[in-house]
């Protein structure tokens, strides 16, 4: 289908988008706990800090690439894990991993299609994205499947087990249609009941099932991959995690949708980098919406960062064609504000390029 | 009465309440001092706090029970006094005290019905909450039926005999209609007149009738049941109550209806806290409309929030119902919070759980 | 004129003014420089301090009164000078003067009507506004009547020579109408022409006129009613005037008509009255709306405040009634916020009653 | 043509362009790079100092003259460079040129009338902005041309090369009309094609010729003209660039319209003037609309500040008479708050005029 026209900046994506995709499904994609105060956070957090720009920089044969954990990407704006993309393009993932150039698609486990399927036509990388099974079994047979896939890294979600529905998505009667489905959990044990303790029992079952520090260390005797947790905020956690011989973080609040009144992954971004060193890797997600925000997130010292509604504002109104343009507009708009900034890569980004206000 | 479909939030539940309650009672319910910057800044006393997340705590078997004052309490959000549920609900505080389920009612002297009669029903513990009477004579059978009703504490208004009627409730002429009465003062004899000082009358023989600080000893030395004031808000004044053997404090600003512009609770609670040790009972009212709300409160200092308005939504969209599921919301939202702060039970809740902005 | 419903608070009364004056006459009134930052910041300033209350203290016998250079006013709320009251009324400041009960009404030298004949209607005392003549024989003669009139202070206007008309009352082509007119200035001299200097000539022949600091003395030597100065903002200032023998300052954007982007009079109040000590008189003037309003000036250091726009707003709409009711209003309300915050008397009133935020 | 008529403030200049400028060129005119927040950056940084008043200086004989650069200027308001004047009036820069009285209009690279015929009705002297051509010999050929005009300075822009068309001139199909072109470009090389590199090949061909910092060096041998760097916002980039005999910075962001979420220059003058000292010139540029900003652009240590947008309302509104009255408002604003702040002459606002808030 050939792109509308107009579409300049991820706003213009998101609008378009809108107009296209149905109205339940748009409330599921852009809902968030209550009252969306956490994406508003994000949104402030960006805004708190304003670019310099320096001319007079060499900046013939600049470039936009990273190397992160073992790949070498053209540019750092990477696909975060998005379930169900079946449900704005009937080709959903695969549609989405053929338009993904040059950077990493994240392969959600909640994928309606195979990641079998999606690495064969994926135009670059795959890591994936693990929720932890009730059963060891199963996990291990995610991961065995990534691994077969050639994901890259896997990405380990901790918190949105407790993802609840939207209020707009109860609201808009949002369901997972028939067609659409986790095909990566087909025949999977469900979470054993759990009696005791919390007053909604699906925290008592999730909670029973939750992963747990032992998880942490057993996942890395797993799997020689590369290994990132998302969901963490906190930097002694962190610390803990990487003493257990992980790689990095995702700094996260699931597009807002999980904890209410989640601080802003750029609010915690700094002193997650002080704690952890240069050498394990950090990956903003969340409001990333033009090459600014990118510029931003790295120099305050994240590696790259992740998109996530936008994918699907993309995939919605081009497929394959609307995702690889929406990558396109962030990967201009970054290499703009590093030209202006007088940055010839991204490891010349750092906070002396921020000024805050 | 069954209750409305999309009721998900607090939120959700004021704007069905306003579409069925009479204008001139919302009037009189959403009413506040001057124009409402009480309210506008307790909501943004939330907002400066975000939550962190921490996965991977074990948080099987957690729960939201709390020790206070002599009760197990299921969960910390409680239902503050509030005159009149008779306005919104035939019935009352009957069905509001049906559906107050494993948490404290707090019955009000100005509640439309008997405090005898709400206990007979009631689903949980009760308190009661104090304005001292002119005459000590007139305090003391308030408080005796208290005791018979076995309410377990009670908690003395400082403050709000100064509550003047909202702006709202006199532009939309609310009067306390016929068969609606303060029904725990029949018979009581009015504050005498007083003639000097204010310009204002009531003043005058408000402050001629006021409780000083040898009432405050008096009290204590009248009954055994826990004693906590509402609406104090300095340290020192706080502290030399505790010393007449007080067990505690509720910060509030009564719904923003009496001081106009008045301190958030929030802002005071750490502060008092400090100052008043963790012996002591500190309670928060006001504009506490979400689980995370809850939560920033516990972390802040408060042993238990109290709710307001909010329970009048409920009475009056779905009657003890409505005030049940109300309170159900809440209680969910505050759980999901722990479990993704990897808070198992109240104590884990403390200030590091926040981040400022 | 009987009152209209429905007036609770000064923002009833301006609503109810802008539906009963001429467009262009409201205009004029309502109009401030540019783009109307300066009201806007004296507003926030407001908002910026929250108030603590404080029950059980011994309120018995409270008031507002006030001794103030010579003065024992019944509360601290005085009228500030306003020109032109025959735009509003067609009495005046003669029915302005009849209203203004149990405290000061400050005479403009713009006045519509003359100070004795307001003297002879006056319902309490009088101050004189002056404005510095080009010729000292004419600056004399207003003192003079002032005297005579049995004035007890002078506020001399150091800065509004330079008050532009506003866009607002430019675009609604706004005129003082014939009958109305500065009746004290009959037969004075103009300010001489000037050459040289400023590319407008209207600030060459402004400033050529304009008193300097041997002028100030000179006021001194020629009376023994207090002089208070309005249009100083900064300490150094202050000091050297209060140096010659005057009493005191208002502090005043003059409702943000005069400088463009001025500070806020309650920004400045702390330091000012600081550098001056207790002795010398400070009033504030310019957005006090609210008895809190009231409260946190003379907390801050204000022995008393200024009332503006609203005088005129009581008496376009309900003549002396209306600005006996609205001066009633903020009275009640001063009351009551001191009641709520424990102060018997405004010298209790102090900066420990008021928390940031 | 006459101009319309309550054209009192810069902001109504703005408004009655709007009306009377073809939708596409206001599209041109107004955009900026993103969602437009370098603009309410600006905005709000001059909203963030408040102006102090200081009667009773002696103010006879004031000016707003400036010696700046070798000229003796009437007042520190300039014209700063824009393009194609010709979109909004037939005559173009030559009518703009006979409206800018008594003060510096700046000649753009992007002219759409020759310097040379502007040189021949300007009112004023003329400066002239360079961007530095891929090929030396045409930077040359621009330098000379403007020296022949006798244009008295030279504005280098450095970082606008990377300015990329708006969004909002995108959507409204804008584009360059015939008739209307860059007259000082004609017969130059464009920058040659450059392979490898940045993604955007226009970032690779814009990099390959932009300017270094030999180039300046280059250009300071080249003219004796002053030369000022337009674009830079660091200090240390600045002392660099003055030790190489420069003269001077402008501080812009370009109206928002080049590096997105760009720094505020007036957050950046600060620091630039106590890093340059009191010999080199600073002007800032960006969101000056009223006399108070200019105030605050020298209280913080700009010599004068550029107009740009303005200038082209004023254009567009009345020709050369709406950029003369345009300006003369800025003049008289400016005058009105020097001699409010008691400040007879430029040199006399200083940081003390200001307060933060």
């Amino acid at each position: 289908m050939p792109l509308p026209p107009h579409l300049y900046t991820l706003a213009d994506y998101a609008r378009a988008a809108q107009a296209r995709i149905d109205p339940a499904v748009w409330a599921w994609l852009e809902g968030a706990s209550g009252d969306g105060a956490a994406r508003r956070r994000e949104e402030a957090s960006f805004a708190a800090h304003a670019l310099l720009n320096r001319p007079l920089a060499d900046l013939r044969g600049g470039h936009t690439r990273r190397r992160l954990l073992g790949l070498e990407l053209a540019h750092p704006v990477m696909l975060s894990p998005l379930g169900y993309h079946g449900l704005v393009h009937p080709e959903g993932e695969l549609a989405t991993a053929r338009g993904c150039l040059e950077t990493v698609m994240t392969v959600s486990t909640m994928a309606s299609q195979p990641i079998e399927a999606i690495a064969q036509v994926a135009a670059g990388p795959l890591w994936f994205q693990l929720y932890v099974q009730p059963r060891r079994e199963d996990t291990l047979r995610l991961i065995r499947r990534a691994e077969a896939a050639e994901a890259r890294a896997i990405i380990v979600t901790l918190d949105t087990p407790a993802q609840p529905a939207s209020p707009q998505a109860l609201r808009a009667g949002f369901a997972i249609p028939r067609g659409v489905e986790a095909v990566h959990l087909s025949g999977f044990a469900p979470a054993p009941e759990a009696s005791g303790g919390w007053y909604n029992p699906a925290l008592s079952r999730l909670t029973a099932a939750a992963p747990g520090w032992d998880d942490m260390a057993w996942l890395r005797d797993q799997t020689d991959l590369p290994l990132l947790a998302k969901g963490m905020s906190r930097v002694d956690d962190a610390a803990r995690l990487m003493a257990l011989g992980w790689d990095g973080l995702v700094l996260s609040t699931h597009g807002g949708r999980a904890m209410e009144g989640a601080a802003a992954p750029l609010t915690l971004l700094p002193a997650m980098r002080a704690a952890l060193g240069a050498d394990r890797a950090i990956l903003l997600d969340g409001s990333v919406r033009t090459g600014a925000d990118v510029f931003r997130a790295l120099a305050l010292g994240a590696d790259a960062v992740m998109i996530g509604r936008p994918q699907l504002h993309g995939l919605g109104v081009g497929g394959a064609l609307g995702v690889a343009h929406m990558l396109k507009i962030l990967r201009e708009e970054l290499e703009l504000a590093m030209v202006l900034a007088g940055c010839a890569t991204l490891d010349a980004i750092g906070p002396d390029a921020l000024i805050g206000g």
